[in-house]
């Protein structure tokens, strides 16, 4: 495991070069990702190529004993670029162009763009194809920033037919699938379905015509990005190809993308995303303020968790947080510790490398206030001790696998697409509810899985298919398979409502899940905070939020029932004996306490070992054997490892620091004060 | 009194229909609405007319014992008559233009689409005009639904135009009528006359000319109704021509379009206004949350009445609320026991037939969120057997004459346009402002008329009229004479503060409604809840919200004074002996309890009984010398009907439930516990 | 000093003027400003001038001994003129024309509009330059109104390139200025760079780029005041020549278009502004309320200190509140008084003469809730006898100089455009933070001058520089060189961090200034209201507000520390010795006890004189050696004025009254009740 750090050399003067490379050298760093953005510097006319600079830049990095990333430069097209042709540009869903001036300006699926990246690519690769010193790529950056997965443009319009003619057999076959008859809905022709433009109910075009639009879209971005691998692949086998996707990102399918890399990255901003994320607590609550000191550590260690499943093994984080960025609405100094402690917790989660955001605080353009391990000066800032430190810490530890945990939890984009669309409350938000009962486990020291709903689980002890609301026939069968093997599924509100194209079935919900479930759902509600939410589940009564539903039992046993509302007494959680397994479902979703009893039957039932529950900002994460204890507290913590001692840190650990110890989490007691 | 239901035989495989039309007149339905928003079903290439799928169901409709509702079907033009014609789309206030992908992308002055609609609609008539199971015709569907009363194409800039060559004998006469001095806004000539697009300030573009605006914009959709209701007229006078309005909305004139239809038919949604409504409780609230299980009754219950002023007599429920909707934003399940009386509240209230929305909650399109009277699986939901008891309640019923009341209020959408263009404070809304009076007589058991202020009211006892903007010389003589020839009239906040053309008037308020009052208005202001708001009034301290006025009596009598802020001391609310007649003024928009007060003197004098005052959720309503007592609550309720029996239920109301009692709402006496 | 009126003579009958004119003569008025807005009435058709109803209405005014003032028309150019030439027109950001239905739909820019624009104030100059009773001219009004200030035509692009090349010597230059690497956002060419559209980051276009835009923006509507100043002064050099500003309002240099004007006026509304103004509290609090009614002393003080530093002497009130206007969200009516002590107060800032706005009510458009002296029926509103009696209290006093305090306080418009693009929180507000500052020393009855940075401030005992974002060489010499001779320089939060390009400099904020102050600013970070915020200063414990940052002291001394957060410790406030005076520089935004605590000591060292803290809505203001007492508060006040007797009033003041004194404020106490 290794640090990395992410530099603009094209930022400054030449001369300071040599001193800021060796400064990262000393720090203890091994990779540096380069040539972001920088298409300009490298053609600054069109056909002229300039990549000395870069080749300067790469040499002082390999002489220093670290390497090179790269970077296709593509998210920042130049204005010459632009004005020679103005079709690349984006629209946005009223027609307007996305100009010049930021980034992400351009089109997916512009055939003009697709050819001017595949030459700037090209000449890159072929610059470096021999290159010692570049271990490998990051294609683009961060695809789908600032709203830009979705384009309404003439070239959009054209690539969405084309990408309809290939799914459906006839026009006739499309209308029936998405159900046109409504509304009078029906197509004539494929030429005769347009994007979604401006329309009288602007959240109500069709929702199967919108689902369609955004399964197209993502795999525009993943076409466009097997054009940069294809080509760098060509060049060099030997090169890893990697993107660094956002946090918390619902437009592009990142397990899709991700089958074309060697192994996803992601960037990691605690205390931005933890005031961005739709259900972010009040910053001026206690809760809020303390996640803008230190992130909240399930929704790190969520996106963590789906990166590597999208890896499907170690992955990067590509850009971490050095210190304080220009977060919104506020941007608190990251507590001291930090910049360590969320390196280490990205490493027991399966990070094989943590590249800093950014080497220095840029002194112009749109991120002045974004911070870097070294200030505008030049001068260290609060981070580069601590993130020297974390180097060191790496290299003290074995080589390790990454994570595997007991359970699967499946994660599903054109569910969360779908639910989207029809979220029947604005409160409503796919990511949010798997966080529900990602917390849950993560409370208790398991280790969670999160893979895409198409791959294999029949090794998992429990699985958890939150919201898991478009089930097709093979799907429905492999899962009811599942649990009739043995297996402990998990399933909760919204689930296998529709069919593969956003259409109710014939038969009420979970559809074909009904029959391993031996339950249907009757009924389902959004309530508002003024009305009562509550349900008795194994004798005890428990809070939850928005969404309820009913259920018919027919075989499965009631285990939890309504307590309040007009659903009282109605089943709100079953479960089901089916073959050698069980189903269970849960028609609520759960405040904390319920999400723990939910999670805590399924892994006694699943005989996965769990702890105590941890305080909230505690958290115990295993890799290959190795349990990372990380304070996310500004109190310090005793730990009692049992007959260990930890191989890093002591058994005091203080606040925002950590200890790892060569035992499972469910082995290593936390004592609290009296 | 009957029940019907909707359905759209098109979403369902054919072998379906006999099942589902069967089981409806099991259910007691007598009508069944179809043929909305089919054009593409019966049309599906331009000139193949494809009728025999309508023509089936309305026989199975017919030999079922029940009638058809047929619609025509002009709100969703398909999508090859866009293509065909691109002008027919409707254009947003910028310029663009509404696409296709929802329903209503139309422009109600498009002479293209005023043809197409001719010819569809021709053909449809032609074909039922001898069918007997065909009643009659819902035109359209919700005109304006999702903001589409106005377009700003260049067919309506040029029908705007055409309209105001009408109204005015010259570009001086309107100059001069609007007041175009200001700000240089003086035209040459009609044809410089745009409509009010983009300005720099907003919400600031000329009143006179937004006014005028509005009023030819719901002007258009009276004429475009029209072209509807001419041809079914023409092909059978028999059939009854209605269409379904919406609940609370303001951008068309109901009282206009309706002249031209048989009566007035609406669409009832009670969780889902009660959320929408500018001045909805908020849903943390527990009022709020109660509006969302079982609706604001005196919300619905003006709705009723206002429909009954349009069709002048008895109305339909077109579209009755059957389960949960999708409502934002909050979905909650209606209680148990409300869509029985729901549609007993209708038909208190002078509806003759109650329409259930729909027949089963549909499985593709927009509305799959949108519940019916049975589930997307073909079982009933639960609606079901509430909806058959209501129509088994009906037919024990005799047939009743619509409810007439001794009140009548005012209802003038010119007054109300006048009023959103210069709301003064974003708090003030005309409907809001209408149901604080409208409150305060239901909660006294009083039946209220509501009427356009065009309406001869001569006969009634009291009149009031709330916020009439807007008054005319024939409008202030009429209300005059009524007066005097020994009326009472109740005036409130803003009455008269301007002449037809939305121009304050040379004299100060209530302009020629001075001389029957006896006082003017000095001051006006609307203000912040931190600032107090009281005023005193025969005797008691009272509460008011937002607006407050000081007036200056010159022959009225000063019956209550503010007692707080600037005003403190000065007249708020005045009554004049005028003629035989009083006529009054109310100066602050009154609070519940002052409302009551203001309104209980009005019906004292008028010589109008009235009753107790009844808990919020608690309603009478009388209808033709039978008085339903509504019990919203989920509590039971206690009534002594004097000597009568009920007609209907019995003394002891459960929660949601209803009692039927031959005689006036003033000698039924609630029982509350001690 | 006097008191003036706005006048429309068009909006009325002909046969009114008489007995108009006659009463504001009657009303102690002296000036009479007309012809504002009545371009159309000037030239009904293109090229037919009408100036004799203007000369008419002159000659009344002068006939009755008073004198007029004239405004350029250009604020509402004819519908005739943009059917002419629709590209006059200002585009907004998306390229939507702004069309005719208000005002300032015109670009400044547009060469066709200066011609025009040119043609007609031509033609008036010329009809009125012999005209005795005209004294002088307002020109066009309220610039920038209605966010009118930036326009994104071709037009501006056009000028915007200009303006650049002007600027810098070379496109590269440009490019290096700006720090165009950033994001390959570099141009080849001027002609490259086009105006700020949409782009995929609406508010993350570059900051150097967005910077320049607003600068060339301003620096269009100089442009364009300065082709009206030139004609009229050609006209009639013993003209006055004005502009009416706006209050708070940010985009416009007022400093920079002053200087082509006799001198400033302003429009004042204090209870519109202070529902506006970003920091506005809350209209349900108590003092939101009691804004509402008397508005915030400090806001208008501010703006009269801003516009008397524009003017660098006396100013006008062009457009004096004198009832109730249409404010949003609330109208209230301003406290009984409160038209004379807003009048007075003007006058102790600095006022040379007071004009109400306006006459009468008018009757139609859009500013029907807008209130005059007079109300719509003619009749005297509340204003009228209070507008006169200050007219009276007036001409009672001798003629004043304006007041010239002994604090300076630097107020940059660039410092404002760029915080606002990079503004780190939404809460940050470039004003707020100025009037924390101004409202402390106001609290100790300090007159404080606001001048443009540019000004000499060698002068002053103290100058206040806050939040002086870009510091340019020249200028931070300046300020070193102020202290070093033995002045008191305070600087405040986010103080020279940036070049005057908007990028960070080379070495740490506050940049050059470092070497006065002896201290540098290592971190800083916006604090949400959850997390605590507190410094310890001087002894005692202070809350801040937002914004904290922290600093290294060199040479200075740490007076102030962070008491909470992870700045716990590290120094907050700083001050240094240099030369003969001394630099300071506090790092938090602070609440109003903190804010009294660093002025205070800055007073002190600079031996300028202050007195007890005044309660909020209690001001003295010293203008010539007279001290005003103003109490906006309802309860009376006893002054302790020692051995003078008032000037005006007595020792008692009545809520929302004044006394008028012949001392300095330190000499006058407040006498509270015990
Ligand atoms: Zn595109
Ligand atoms: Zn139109
Ligand atoms: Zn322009």
């Amino acid at each position: 495991m290794n640090t990395g750090v992410c530099y603009f050399p094209e930022h400054w003067d030449r001369e300071q070069w040599e001193a800021d490379i060796e400064r990262m050298a000393e720090s203890g760093i091994e990779y540096v990702r380069m040539a972001e953005f920088s298409w300009n510097r490298m053609e600054p006319e069109p056909g002229v190529y300039e990549f000395e600079w870069l080749e300067e830049a790469v040499n002082l990095v390999g002489d220093s004993g670290m390497k090179a990333v790269l970077c296709t430069p593509t998210a920042t097209p130049p204005k010459w670029l632009l004005d020679e042709y103005p079709s690349i540009r984006q629209e946005g869903r009223d027609g307007t162009p996305r100009e010049f001036g930021s980034r992400r300006h351009y089109c997916f699926n512009s055939p003009v763009y697709r050819r001017e990246s595949r030459r700037i690519i090209e000449k890159m690769a072929a610059r470096f194809a021999d290159d010692e010193y570049v271990a490998g790529w990051q294609t683009d950056n961060e695809f789908g920033c600032h709203d830009t997965t979705r384009c309404y443009c003439d070239d959009c319009a054209s690539a969405f037919r084309t990408w309809l003619r290939e799914k459906y057999d006839s026009v006739d076959a499309l209308n029936e699938a998405w159900g046109n008859a409504f509304w009078s809905q029906e197509y004539g022709s494929f030429a005769e379905v347009d994007l979604p433009g401006p329309t009288p109910a602007q959240d109500q075009h069709h929702p199967s015509r919108l689902l369609e639009y955004k399964r197209f879209a993502s795999d525009s971005v993943a076409e466009y990005n097997r054009l940069h691998t294809g080509i760098l692949r060509e060049a060099n086998s030997e090169w890893f190809v990697t993107h660094n996707f956002m946090g918390n990102f619902p437009d592009i399918d990142a397990f899709s993308v991700s089958e074309d890399l060697s192994f996803a990255a992601w960037d990691c901003y605690p205390t931005l995303f933890s005031q961005q994320i739709p259900d972010a607590p009040d910053p001026a609550s206690e809760e809020g303020a303390t996640f803008q000191r230190v992130g909240d550590p399930d929704m790190i260690g969520m996106n963590h968790a789906l990166y590597r499943g999208a890896s499907d093994g170690p992955f990067w984080v590509m850009e971490s947080q050095s210190g304080d960025i220009r977060a919104y609405p506020y941007s608190a100094e990251p507590a001291d510790g930090m910049v360590r402690l969320w390196s280490h917790q990205a490493v027991a989660h399966g990070c094989d490398v943590v590249s800093y955001f950014r080497w220095r605080r840029c002194r112009f353009g749109q991120e002045q206030y974004w911070g870097g391990l070294n200030n505008y000066d030049g001068s260290p800032d609060r981070g580069l001790a601590e993130a020297t430190e974390a180097a060191e810490d790496f290299a003290e530890l074995p080589n390790l696998d990454a994570p595997s945990g007991d359970v699967a939890m499946l994660v599903d984009y054109d569910s969360l697409w779908a639910l989207e669309t029809e979220p029947h409350t604005p409160e409503f938000h796919y990511f949010a509810h798997l966080r529900a009962y990602y917390r849950a486990f993560r409370s208790r020291g398991v280790t969670v899985d999160l893979v895409p709903a198409s791959r294999d689980v029949s090794e998992y002890a429990a699985v958890v298919a939150p919201s898991l609301h478009l089930v097709d026939q093979e799907l429905s069968e492999r899962l009811a398979e599942y649990v009739s093997d043995g297996g402990e599924l998990l399933l909760t509100i919204r689930t296998a409502m529709k069919d593969e194209y956003h259409k109710l079935r014939d038969e009420l919900a979970p559809g074909p899940l009904a029959e391993p479930l031996g339950a249907r759902v009757g009924q389902h509600e959004s309530l508002a905070p003024g009305l009562e939410k509550r349900v008795r589940y194994d004798g005890e009564t428990y809070e939850y939020r928005t969404w309820a539903e009913w259920l018919t039992a027919d075989e499965a046993t009631v285990v939890g029932r309504h307590e309040t509302g007009v659903a009282e007494g109605e089943p709100a959680i079953v479960r089901n004996d089916y073959g050698n397994g069980h189903a269970a479902y849960a028609g609520v979703w759960p405040e904390a306490e319920l999400a723990d009893a939910i999670t805590t039957t399924l892994l006694e039932r699943a005989d996965v070992p769990f702890g105590e529950r941890l305080p909230e900002f505690v958290r115990l994460a295993e890799r290959d054997g190795y349990t990372w204890v990380l304070n996310f507290r500004a109190e310090p913590l005793e730990i009692d490892p049992g007959n260990r001692t930890p191989t890093l840190g002591g058994t005091t650990i203080r606040g925002r620091d950590l200890a790892i110890v060569d035992a499972p989490p469910h082995e290593i007691d936390l004592i609290e004060e009296g």
